[in-house]
C-alpha cells in the first residue's frame, strides 16, 4: 500500500542470532577497525536498509560513478558517497574479514575486505559539496579521514546501541508497519535538525492535509551541523508537540540515525531516497535544505529535483517550502511569498540569534512563534549552558 | 580538610568565556583533529584536573618515562600514558594551533602543537598492559591508532557535552565541595563498571564505616570493557540503590567520564591518583581490578601498591577486597576468605553468566544477591536485548 522501497526491496544486513554468536567468537581473532560516529551511523542505515539498494560501503566503481554522475555503477540514482575510510596503515588485508567496532569498541559487523582503494579529497569535496573550503564542516572533517576506502560483503551482528528514546527509533520496516496502520497511502516526510516552531508545525500539517496523507516527522539524530541544539533537547520538543498538537492518527515521530553531510542539493536528493525507503512518497524541502554557510543557493536543493535523472528515478514528490511566518494581519502562519500587502512588521519574525538571546535571558517567546511547551524546554537548555 | 589533590593543586584548563569566544572564531580558520571517544574522555579529565598534575596529552619525554618507570619526567608517579595519537598525514604542523573536535565535530579545545613524535605499539602495550595479544581490547584498539602523538599547550573551550544525568556529573572541584559538605575528612572511593549487587553494597558500606568516612561511589561512564552493561542502565541501578539503601549524609554518587585501558595493576594505581584528585584518601581495589581475560594475576592490582615508588607517592590507602558473598549460615555478606567452616553451598553464589541467563528468562534474583529495584532494572535491560 505504501510506496515501494527504492530499488524494489529493503536491504537487511542483520544476520540471525545463531550465525551472530559464531561470528562473535570468530571476531576475537580478527583485526578490528574502530568506526567513527559517522561510520557507525552509515553502518546502521546500511544494515536496516535506509540506503537501499546500497548494501555495503561503496566500492571504487560505485564511488566514482556517484561522484561523477550521481549514480551507482548499475545506473541507479545515488547522490552521496557512503564510504569507509581507514588509515593507510590499518591492519586490513584484501580478502580477509575485519571486525567493525563502534567508538566504544563494541562489535557491530564483519566486513569481508574485497576492495581497498585510494580516494581523492578534492575530487570528492568538489563533486559532493561544491567547495574545498575548510570552513565547510564536512570538508574540515574529511581532512582527518584515512587515505583508503574499504568495501566488501557486510554482515551486521548487532545494530548500534541507543540507550535513549528507544520507543522512537524504528527501522524502515518498522516505520512502514507503523505508517500502514495509519491507513493512508500518501505519506509526507519532514526532515529536520532543529527544534520545531509554529511555522514548522503549520507547514507539516498543511503538507499532510494537502495530500490527505500521514506525516512522518523524521528528525536527524545522528550527526548534524556542529553547534546545533543536541538531539536530546530537540527530541523532547518533538515529543511535546506530537503528544499535544498533532493528530495522533496521522503523525509518526521517528528518529533517523543519519550522519548529515551538509551537502545541500545532493544531500536533499539523498534524503528523498532515504525517506522513500522509510515509506514516504513525499518530502518537504525547505530553503537551503541541508545547507551550511553560503555554499549553496537558497533554492538549489529544490531545483535539483528538476534534473531529468532525479525526476525520472525518485518517484517521490517534493513540497518546496519557502520562508514561512505568522501573519499578524491574517492571524495565521503563511508562506511569506504567498501573501500580498504585507510589510515586514506584519509578520512575527525572530532570527535564530534573537531567539537564543531571549531564551538565555529567560524571556518568553511569543506564542505565535513557538508553543509554550517547546519554549520551556529550550529555555532550560539555553539557561543551563 | 580533604586530602590535597595529587601534585598539590587541581589543574583547570577551561578558559574564561571572553577568551573562549575569541578562540571559537579563530578555530574556524584552523585545521581540525576529530577526537575519538577515548580522547574526548581524556581531554575532559585533563581539562577538569582529574589527571592532575598532568595538564596536557603527554610529550615524548613524559611518555617514555611513564612507559619505563611509571613516572613523569619530573619524577611524579604516573602509571598510564595519556596521549593524543593522530594519523601520519594529519593536517598538523609544529608550532601551529589545531582545533580539537568531538566525534560530532563540536569544538572542544585548542592545542598548540609543540611536539609531534612517533610511538611504538609493542613497547607501549607490553609496558602498560603486559601483552601484545590482540584479544586484549585495548591492544586491538591500539592497532587503529595513528602513528604520531601530539602534545603542547592545551586550552579547553568547553567540556564535552553530556545530555544524560547532568546532576550526577561533577568536576573534581565540585566533587570536593560536595564531599566536604558531608563533614568527614576520610573518603573512600569505589570504582566500578558493573551494576551493584548486595556484596558491593556491603563492601562499600563497611569500608566507609571502618574509616568513619564518606563514600564516593564513582562508576566509570566513559569507556569500559566491550560488552559491559551500558552506563545508562547501570546508573539507574546506582541511583535506585543510593536513593533507598545508603545513608545520604554519607554517600556521594558521581559519574566519572574515564576511558578505561583494562590495564590491571597500572590502571589501579591510576585510579587511585584520579580518586585522590576527586578528594578520596582511600580506594577499594578488588580482585582483578581493571582486568580483562587472564592477562593479570588476581591480586596484581593490589600488590602493586606495595611497590616502594607507589607506596611513597600516593598517600592514599587501599582497601584490598577479595571474593565476597552472602553466607546462609551467618545471614550476612562476608569476605569469603574470612569465614571458617563454610562449604560452597553455604554461600549464595551466582556467576555472571547465570545472572544474565536468569534475568533474560524473567527469573527473579535471590534477594540476598541483589536488591529488587536493581534486579528489575537489569531484567528490563536483558529482556529488551
Amino acid at each position: 500500500m505504501l510506496i515501494s522501497p527504492y530499488g524494489g526491496e529493503l536491504v537487511n544486513l542483520l544476520i540471525d542470532e545463531g550465525e551472530a554468536d559464531e561470528l562473535r567468537s570468530e571476531a576475537n581473532r580478527l583485526p578490528s577497525v574502530q568506526l567513527t560516529e559517522r561510520a557507525v551511523c552509515d553502518l546502521e542505515l546500511l544494515g536496516v536498509g535506509g540506503y537501499s539498494p546500497l548494501n555495503t560501503f561503496m566500492n571504487q566503481q560505485d564511488y566514482q560513478c556517484v561522484l561523477e554522475e550521481m549514480r551507482l555503477a548499475n545506473g541507479t540514482l545515488f547522490p552521496v558517497p557512503v564510504t569507509l575510510p581507514v588509515d593507510a596503515d590499518a591492519s586490513v588485508s584484501l580478502d580477509q574479514p575485519v571486525a567493525l567496532r563502534d567508538t566504544k569498541n563494541s562489535l557491530l559487523a564483519i566486513l569481508e575486505v574485497e576492495e581497498i582503494y585510494r580516494w581523492d579529497l578534492d575530487r570528492e569535496a568538489l563533486a559532493v559539496l561544491g567547495t574545498l573550503d575548510q570552513r565547510h564542516p564536512l570538508v574540515a572533517e574529511m581532512h582527518g579521514w584515512g587515505a583508503l576506502n574499504l568495501s566488501g560483503k557486510l554482515r551486521a551482528i548487532q545494530l548500534p546501541h541507543h540507550a535513549d528514546f528507544r520507543g522512537l527509533r524504528h527501522t524502515p520496516a518498522q516505520t512502514r508497519t507503523a505508517l500502514e496502520s495509519k491507513g493512508r497511502q500518501n505519506v509526507v516526510a519532514f526532515q529536520t535538525r532543529n527544534p520545531l516552531h509554529r511555522v514548522h508545525e503549520e507547514l507539516t500539517k498543511q503538507a499532510a492535509e494537502s495530500i490527505d496523507g500521514a506525516l512522518l516527522l523524521h528528525p536527524v539524530v545522528g550527526l548534524t551541523k556542529p553547534g546545533d541544539v543536541d538531539h536530546y533537547t530537540r527530541v523532547r520538543t518533538y515529543k511535546a508537540l506530537t503528544d499535544k498538537y498533532y493528530d495522533r492518527d496521522r503523525v509518526l515521530l521517528s528518529l533517523l540515525p543519519l550522519a548529515m553531510r551538509m551537502g545541500g542539493p545532493r544531500e536533499a536528493v539523498w534524503h528523498a531516497i532515504i525517506r522513500r525507503n522509510y515509506g514516504a512518497n513525499h518530502l518537504i524541502v525547505g530553503r537551503d535544505h541541508a545547507g551550511v554557510g553560503d555554499y549553496y543557493g537558497a533554492f538549489d536543493a529544490q531545483e535539483i529535483f528538476n534534473n531529468p535523472l532525479v525526476k525520472k528515478s525518485l518517484i517521490i514528490n517534493i513540497f518546496a517550502a519557502d520562508h514561512t511566518a505568522y501573519s499578524k494581519k491574517l492571524k495565521k502562519v503563511v508562506m511569506m511569498r504567498d501573501v500580498k500587502n504585507h510589510a515586514k512588521d506584519d509578520f512575527v519574525l525572530l532570527s535564530g540569534t534573537k531567539v537564543r538571546e531571549m531564551l538565555s535571558n529567560g524571556q518568553e517567546l511569543p506564542s505565535e512563534f513557538a508553543r509554550k511547551e517547546v519554549a520551556e524546554i529550550l529555555m532550560d537548555y539555553y539557561q543551563s549552558r
